[in-house]
C-alpha cells in the first residue's frame, strides 16, 4: 500500500471544482446570543444544512468522482453506520455508481433506512464497528470494489478542506477556527486550506468523550484516529481542546433555540468549546456545525436537559399532606408564582414517606434560574421543603 | 386616514434596495424526504433563517426606511408579544431609531427579553393583544412615535413581498408556491411580486386555528385579518386551504428531523398543508418557512407528538400481577422485541383495578408504526391487556 500523503491547497481548489453542483456551499450565519455571550463575533459554518446532514458528501465525491471507468462498474463500499455510510451512498447515486455500505448489527433502523433511501444496499455485519469494517474490506477485497475509508484518504480529506475554501473567501476578519476532530478528515482539510489562505489565523481542534465511555457527540467519538490526519493535524493545529457532553448538550440547545438549526452531538462540540471558554485566541471566531444527524428521541432527552440547566424546566420533589386539597394548595402557590406545571407524579408508598404525608414530584416550565430561585423560596416560606433535581 | 393601497412591483424592488444589507437573503433547499411523500419536487424557503428568526423583519426595514428625520426622531411604536415586535425593535437599532413595543401583561418571559434585547423599550399593558394595541396606538398619539401594524401597511407588505422576488430569481421551475396566511402581509407582497414576474404560478393561502381556540401556529392566528392584505389575497390566491394541529405538529417533526431546521407553529403551516394534500396543482412547489421561533418546551411537547403519531414512541398502559418479578417480566418481553423503555409509571390505586394486579403506564422508543406493532402483538401473545394512548 503507497504511503498516503497530505493533500494541498491545489488538491482541495480541484475538488470544488467535483463537487459543484453536488454539494452545497452551505451558508455562513452570524450569531447574536453567541457572539454576545462570548464577546466576540461569532460565525456558524452551517454544514449541517449540507445534503444529507452532514459535510461527509463533499469527500465522499470528491474521492468517487476521481475513479475510473473499471473502478466505477467495480462500485463502492463504505462501513459506517452513520454520517460516512449515507454519503457514500448518496454520492455513489449521484455518480451513477453501484454502493454497498456495511454496518454493524444492532444499528439503529432509521440510520439503515436513511442509507437505503439514498440508494446503498446495506448489509448488517457484526456485533460492532470492528466486525462491519472487516467485513466491508473482505468484500472489497473480494469483489474489486473500491473500498472508500471515512477519513484516512487523500482525497475525502481533500473534499472536506473545499469547507476551507468556503470560510476563506466569505470570513476575511475572522481570527479563531474551532473545528471538531474525530477522524480528523475535516479538520484536517480545513486547515491545509485554512493555513495556505489565511497564513495567520488560530485553528483549534475539539474533541469530545473519553475512553471506554459513551458520549451524545458519536460522530467525533473515534477508538483509531487516522495517522495520516494525525499527522496533518499536529502540523496544522494551534491548540486540541475537549469538552464534556454537559456542554455539548447545552450547546445543541443554544443553536437550535436562538440560531433555528438542529446540530448533532458532534456537530455541536466546536459551539461547546466556545462556551466553555477554552478556545482562546482574540477577534471574530468561527465554529463548524459539522452535521446535523441527530435522533430526535435524543434530541428531545438533550434539551430537557439542556432546558432544566439553564432553569428553564425545574424538577423537583416536596411533600404534601394526605389530605383533600393539600396538591391544589401547592399547585395554586406555583401558579401565583407563574410557573406552568407539565408533570405531576404522585408516590405514596416508599420508605422516607410519613403515614400522613404524601410525596409529590412536579416538573415546571420557569423563565430562567432567578425564576426557579424565586418559585423554591415562596415554596419554601409556605413550608414545603424542596427537594431539586438537577 | 388616507385610504391605503395595494403596493406594486416596483414598491418592492425598491424595498429590495432598501434591506439589502440588514435583512438576509435566506436559502432555498430542496427537500427529498419531502419530495418522495408528495410526489413532487418540494422545496423551503428558508425564512425561519432570517435575522430573528422570521421574515417580519424586511416589512420593518422597509417601513422605518421609508420614515423621515423628524419621524426617526420621534420614535417608532409597535404591539406584538411576538414576531413582529423582534423585527421592529431589530429594524430601529440597526437604523439607530428608538423603538417601544407594547405587549400582554402575560406574555412569555422569553419574548419580553428577546425584544428587549434587540434594543427596544418594552411595555406590559392590559390584559390581551387588543389592550396592548389600544395602550401602543395612544401613546402613538400623545408623542407623535409612528405606530408600525404587522400588515396593515403598503410599505411592510412591499417588505414582505421581496421575498418573491428571490423565488422568482431562484425557482424557475416551481408551479405552485405555498403560503401561510394569518394577517396576509407576507402572502400579500409575495404574490404580488409573484404574479408581476411569473403570470402562471398557483399561489396557495394556508390558514390555520378555529375562531375561539387555540393553535400552535400562535403567529397566523390572528383575530383581525387586514382589510388591504385580504383585498390582495382575494385578487392573488388561486386557492385558502386550512390546517389542523396535528398536521402542524407532524410538518415541525419532519422538518426538524429531516431538514434540520427549526419551524415554528405557522412556519410550517404550508408544509403542513403540503403534508394534507390539500394543495393541489402540479409539478414543482415550494413552501415558506415563515419563522423559527418556538419555544423550546412547545417545541418538545409537539416532537413527542410526532414521533408518537409517527410511531416513534409507543405509549401505552397495560396490568401486570402484583407480585415480585412481574414488571421485570414486561420489561424484559419489551427488550427482547428490541423497545427501548424511557419511562414507567405505577398506578396501585384507581377503580378498575384488580386488587391482585397494578396498572402501569409505559413509553417505549420504537422504530416506526410496524414495530409498535410487531410490540404490541407480542405483548397480547403473552397476555398482556395494551391500551394504547395515541
Amino acid at each position: 500500500m503507497a504511503t498516503k500523503t497530505a493533500p494541498t491547497l491545489v488538491d482541495i481548489e480541484a475538488a470544488r471544482g467535483r463537487i459543484l453542483g453536488h454539494a452545497r456551499a452551505t451558508p455562513v450565519y452570524g450569531s447574536e446570543t453567541l457572539s454576545r455571550r462570548y464577546g466576540r463575533r461569532v460565525w456558524l459554518k452551517a454544514e449541517n444544512l449540507q445534503r444529507t446532514g452532514s459535510f461527509k458528501v463533499r469527500g465522499a465525491v470528491n474521492k468517487l468522482s476521481l475513479l475510473g471507468t473499471e473502478e466505477r462498474a467495480a462500485g463502492v463500499i463504505a462501513a459506517s453506520a452513520g454520517n460516512h455510510g449515507q454519503a457514500v451512498a448518496w454520492a455513489a447515486r449521484e455518480l451513477g455508481i453501484k454502493s454497498t455500505v456495511f454496518m454493524p448489527q444492532d444499528a439503529p433502523m432509521a440510520k439503515v433506512e436513511a442509507t437505503r433511501n439514498y440508494g446503498a444496499e446495506t448489509v448488517l455485519a457484526g456485533a460492532g464497528f470492528d466486525d462491519a469494517l472487516a467485513a466491508a474490506t473482505e468484500r472489497a477485497r473480494e469483489t474489486g470494489a473500491t473500498f472508500v475509508h471515512a477519513f484516512e484518504d487523500e482525497a475525502v480529506i481533500a473534499g472536506q478542506g473545499t469547507i476551507g475554501l468556503e470560510l476563506a473567501d466569505e470570513l476575511r476578519e475572522v481570527e479563531t477556527f474551532v473545528l471538531p476532530v474525530g477522524g480528523g478528515g475535516v479538520a484536517a482539510g480545513i486547515a491545509i486550506a485554512l493555513r495556505a489562505l489565511r497564513p495567520g489565523v488560530r485553528i483549534v481542534g475539539v474533541q469530545a468523550g473519553k475512553t471506554g465511555r459513551g458520549t451524545i457527540a458519536d460522530g467525533i467519538a473515534v477508538k483509531h484516529p487516522g495517522e495520516l490526519t494525525m499527522s496533518i493535524l499536529g502540523d496544522q493545529l494551534d491548540d486540541l481542546v475537549h469538552v464534556e457532553d454537559e456542554s455539548i448538550a447545552e450547546a445543541i440547545t443554544v443553536l437550535l433555540e436562538r440560531a433555528k438549526l438542529v446540530v448533532e452531538g458532534a456537530g455541536a462540540a466546536a459551539t461547546a468549546a466556545l462556551l466553555d471558554g477554552t478556545v482562546g485566541g482574540d477577534g471574530e471566531a468561527c465554529v463548524l456545525l459539522s452535521g446535523g444527524n441527530i435522533d430526535p428521541t435524543m434530541l428531545i432527552s438533550v434539551m430537557r436537559h439542556g432546558l432544566t440547566l439553564a432553569g428553564r424546566y425545574l424538577v423537583f420533589r416536596t411533600k404534601i399532606a394526605d389530605r383533600p386539597g393539600s396538591l391544589v394548595e401547592l399547585l395554586e402557590l406555583i401558579a401565583a408564582e407563574r410557573g406552568n406545571v407539565v408533570s405531576v407524579d404522585h408516590h405514596r408508598e416508599g420508605m422516607a414517606i410519613d403515614v400522613v404525608e404524601t410525596e409529590v414530584s412536579l416538573t415546571v416550565i420557569t423563565r430562567d434560574e432567578n425564576h426557579c430561585g424565586q418559585l423554591i423560596t415562596a415554596l419554601e416560606s409556605r413550608g414545603y421543603r424542596v427537594d431539586r433535581f438537577r
